[in-house]
């Protein structure tokens, strides 16, 4: 019988094709620490029919499977295994089309997800969700893990937004889930079951996602506390109002610092306690809303509010927030991105914990985060050569997990559980709910050959 | 051994457990036209605890289960097969909490969807999904059927807003799938999948809605056309506007003369061709959205626009609308009524292919619905004791749901598939994705006792 390789090589040309040296630079994503194997080749399909033969090899091979977007996660979900045919999406980037009258997009798994937003945006629609990552990620990868972002606080998370998969099974069949209708209740839905499942139950190729009307330019406040309390006091009380913000950010004291540190020219205040950055873009009220964020904050006490009114003003805002990744990893080479959700009136415990275990551990950890929906990302600073501050780091990482699952919460709101945090799903989902999801992932994926050893 | 009888009678006190033909009054939903067995029992469980012994009985003895919330269906979902154990949700009616800091509640199944609605108002809160029957469904149904409503344009369906459920497995294991949290990807998305699954994946009897804060009292506007064409050009501009509308409903020529007979008290011009119910709930900005939506009615021909400002004048406007099912039961006897979805750019052609279908059949069809989503109820008139009539009615019935799938559409938005509509997901949906859901099914349910016969 003819090799893996010699199939592969039958299916794809060889540009599309890497084994050996060449296969090792998709061996795992952006985490740190999380462990990874070596690839026997990595495919770089250009289609759906092609990703379907490649399945079809692999499965007559037993090979296993790791299908890849961006590798921007960070949660090892997308990290090779020994031996295993990565099928990496990157050049399946065909912005399929995007349809004003019905308002959705369909495009391909490669797309990156800014690529969408930018396309449904030049026809006057707009594309709500916006991991962190999101210039460099793609709309598959979004989908495997269920992407959230700062916008998902009034709009909602990945799964709100697809509409319809073409999707290759386990057995190689493409079968096309879902729908372009606004609502539809035909069958199960498996649509909203593949979104999150971190590729273990078939590969998505293509996606058809719901868009909305472009909302308003938005206006943006930045309002520095003098202490913690304070702050969350004022994000309480916008959750509570009818008007609903659409980014509602917290950064803590360290994450202030950091990304002082990082970038001078950031426009945060390198002293505050705390920072909340919040944004209207609700059409004919951004000013109105913004006015209200900035009382709502001067009540709660803050010691500096500042909106900003144009674009410029309001990107430089956000621009601060989105560099705290970067700053955590230049304190000591490495971090830990912790994506800890609980329910929001357990957050004030959550913060107090984390200091606890900081203190103890004697690890930075700076928190930062969705506080509009109770998602917080405390990021934990490590030397990733020196083998002690490895091991500090990952008991600190899975204390502030066990905080978190103690409170309500779940080890992960939004970065998927990929392999960093199989050993809390046991805890968090228990026996008979554990059973049934590897019964639906059999279901799906008899042979276990589909991105084995991630997610259940 | 034991009958299933005897079992059940261990398991519940005497005025819980209905046989012989004091179970027949549970034989059925609101559908007309649909078959159904005869029950060889009904159990009122008040726990979730007594219903996973009831699980576990029927299993024992092969026996089928029907769950049931209120039985207002329209397609047979909760209608009984023969001999099978009916589970009636309908005791179990505590609101477990309704939690203000992080906006959720928790009630058993049983409650009706119209008190949590009520729950939630009080606390000011607000759950959206208002389908027509509200007042007398349950949420379990509601959460069965993933529901929609006319809130759904702005809101989304049912299964947007559930957190987590109370499930019990074919086993009688209990679970708890889904969080309080907004946010969270551990593990598979069991939650969604139950979600819209008719009683055939689980029995649910507990469920954590998601809230948000109370919107605006709302300002409704109602618009009367002397052309369809013109009124569908009207809510294509409110579809496309920043603005969205709360509530963006159709009535058809059919429609408003089905309900000025009924009701000549409502506010409906009787001779309109087509009429347009929006509302907007947006703080801050319903007067303007009203004159807004008031304007581009105008601008696109209206012949009578008139604004409701006080809550009694926007509850005329939305009765109106919901009567429409009695009245059109009240022209022959009986009806059936679809729940069509096309995507919105294929409206036009949908309603266009229903004219003709009824001129064709001679059978009166009257549509109406959620135009904002493309989600639209024709219903056909039909006299039940006349057999040709029934079967003209089903004839038609079936026309209309090939002419929506042939435009890209559902044969079902929100009504579930039941019975009424299996024969039509062989076509959706195609051979492998009937494989896979079967696949599905089966990982919950090997015995196929849940609910058999219905949804796949």
């Amino acid at each position: 019988m003819a090799s893996l390789l010699d199939d592969l090589a039958e299916i794809l040309p060889a540009d599309q094709l890497r084994t050996g040296d060449a296969a090792l630079a998709y061996d795992r994503d952006l985490s740190d620490g999380t462990g990874h194997g070596a690839p026997l080749a990595v495919a770089l399909p250009t289609s759906t029919e092609q990703v379907a033969a490649l399945v079809k090899a692999a499965g007559r091979h037993g090979a296993p499977i790791v299908p890849q977007g961006a590798r921007t996660g960070l949660a090892g979900g997308a990290n090779a295994v020994d031996g295993c045919l990565v099928l990496s999406l990157e050049r399946m980037t065909r912005i399929v089309e995007v349809d004003v009258a019905d308002q959705v997009a369909t495009v391909e798994a490669g797309v990156l997800t800014f690529d969408l937003a930018t396309a449904a945006e030049k026809v006057g629609l707009f594309y709500p969700p916006d991991p962190g990552s999101w210039q460099t990620s793609t709309i598959g990868g979004n989908v495997a893990t269920n992407a959230g972002g700062m916008r998902c606080v009034k709009y909602g998370v990945t799964r709100d937004f697809v509409r319809g998969l073409t999707v290759v099974l386990a057995s190689g069949d493409v079968v096309r889930t879902g729908r372009r209708t606004v609502k539809g209740v035909a069958g199960l839905d498996l649509t909203s079951l593949i979104v999150g499942s971190e590729g273990t139950l078939g590969i998505v190729t293509e996606v058809t996602v719901a868009l909305r009307p472009r909302p308003a330019e938005p206006v943006g406040v930045l309002a520095a506390f003098s202490t913690r309390k304070a702050a969350l006091a004022a994000a309480d009380l916008m959750v509570a109002s009818e008007r609903r913000p659409s980014i509602l950010e917290f950064l803590d004291r360290d994450s202030v610092a950091a990304i002082s540190a990082f970038d001078p020219s950031a426009v945060l205040p390198a002293d505050a306690e705390a920072v909340l950055l919040v944004q209207s873009d609700e059409p004919g009220r951004t000013t109105g809303d913004a006015n209200e964020y900035a009382a709502i904050s001067t009540f709660c006490g803050a010691t500096t509010v500042e909106i900003g009114r144009d674009r410029a003003g309001v990107d430089a805002l956000m621009q601060a927030r989105r560099s705290l990744h970067g700053a955590m990893r230049a304190v000591s080479g490495a971090s830990l991105n912790e994506d800890v959700s609980v329910p929001r009136s357990r957050l004030a415990e959550l913060l107090d914990g984390i200091d606890e275990i900081a203190e103890r551990m004697r690890m930075p950890i700076a928190t930062a985060g969705h506080i509009g929906d109770g998602n917080l990302h405390p990021i934990v600073a490590f030397d990733p050569a020196d083998a002690t501050s490895v091991g500090l780091a990952n008991e600190t990482y899975q204390l502030v997990i066990g905080l978190a699952v103690s409170l309500g919460g779940t080890s992960s709101g939004e970065h998927g559980i990929g392999t960093l945090k199989r050993a809390h799903l046991e805890a968090e989902l228990g026996p008979e709910l554990r059973a049934l999801q590897r019964a639906v992932k059999h279901a799906f994926d008899p042979e276990g050959l589909l991105n084995p050893g991630k997610k259940l």
